[in-house]
């Protein structure tokens, strides 16, 4: 049987992540997120706040993945073109959405009224429809295979939120984890073999340095949980068997 | 006087931040550094362990980016591929690297001594040079206009540390930062003239929400210390103005 693998690519959009300011914490999270749809995050790109770099990166990010999700630049100011530059991509026009515009003006009723920079908010490329936001007024966007989403983390994880379920995906992507006080290097030929022995798993292989000593921990992944564990059970065995005794979910 | 602008791309090779696994800190950690060098990081990429995606995001970036640079997949294990993916982009077989496998031996002979997959950390595109590792055995690689470095951030920031001072930047960005407990959008308006009245200058507006009130943070970024300077001055006063007092350094 062969499954078909649903793959998704992000472009995260902003010159604070370019300039070191902040540390992007949405690439982890839409990761994390995707799997549990059954959606392999399949590349990334980070781009400036520049139209023909976000109009290169969706272009090509969305014509060969299954979805594409982009993060940040769909704020009130100047440096918020992302949505200018989406619809350019698409070759469409950018135009009100009359829903998202009564959402903004519920939402700055009691915030001093929606004035011109806020209405902005309410523009999308034509023929899109809204991600809902559950923590402040701007809705995300759908338009195509994209999805629009904010840069703020705790934003974009309501939107995530809100579209749980809804996206068609594969079968999820199962990890399981051994940890292991050695080199990899001393290994490394046995976790070649259980890769090479175990057809459709893929083994991660994580060093690290703590309390004074060398380890490892090892991630096999795979769409089956039987394949998984049997894996993980044959490279326990072998690590058992050159005495490096392994930790059950990793250290 | 028109000044250079000298341009960084990085491309952060690894299933592990793909998966979500593995919080990606080395995109904040290599942009303040270049910073410091006076070289933009003006895109990034994040590819899986394939080596076609690897060749493709490598030959795309070192094309037009002054200096390339790479994390992770450089070490001892079978997803280990960074080096060949890039001696395929360029062109040039994989060679061992005489001083690397020197390092290696002496840096392994307390430690169960040199075996093979341990010397693959000596494997190097044919003319590259090395990059010293100030934190482990295996260095980093220097070939072309590309740098490979280690994965781990700490080894990361070793190599970093050995090349400091050592590629030609232009002027460094400066960067200065003001906070306003002020919804962004009230002040849009005002932000977009003050970038539009400093020619030179790109001002970032960074919203947040805490102790249960909205704020923002302007960073105002230039290569120009006294054009950065007025530009805070005004934007300071223009705020000030409409009844907004500021937070010199940011909130």
């Amino acid at each position: 049987m062969t499954t078909r693998i649903w793959t998704a690519a992000l472009a995260v959009i902003g010159d604070e992540i370019l300039s070191g300011r902040t540390q992007d914490k949405n690439i982890a999270q839409i990761a994390t997120w995707l799997n549990v749809q059954g959606i392999r995050l399949a590349e990334v790109r980070v781009v400036a706040d520049k139209t023909e770099a976000i109009v290169e990166a969706v272009n090509t990010l969305r014509a060969r993945n299954d979805y594409l999700f982009t993060t940040g630049g769909i704020g009130p100011t100047h440096d918020d073109i992302t949505v200018n530059a989406i619809a350019e991509a698409l070759g469409v026009p950018v135009v009100f959405h009359p829903q998202a515009l009564a959402m903004l003006d519920a939402y700055y009723a009691s915030r001093g009224g929606l004035n011109e920079p806020r209405k902005r908010m309410a523009r999308v490329p034509e023929g899109a429809d809204l991600i809902e936001n559950r923590m402040s007024g701007a809705p995300g966007i759908h338009v195509g295979n994209i999805f629009i989403m904010a840069g703020v983390p705790h934003i974009t994880a309501g939107m995530l939120d809100a579209l749980t379920g809804t996206l068609e995906g594969g079968l999820p992507v199962l990890s399981r984890t051994i940890g292991c006080w050695v080199a990899e290097s001393e290994v490394a030929d046995l976790l070649r073999s259980a890769e090479k022995n175990h057809d459709g798993v893929s083994i991660g292989s994580y060093p690290f340095f703590r309390e004074g000593r060398v380890g490892a921990n090892f991630v096999v992944r795979a769409t089956d949980a039987a394949l998984a564990d049997t894996c993980i059970t044959d490279l326990t065995a072998a690590l058992e068997e050159v005495g490096r005794p392994v930790v059950a979910g990793g250290i």
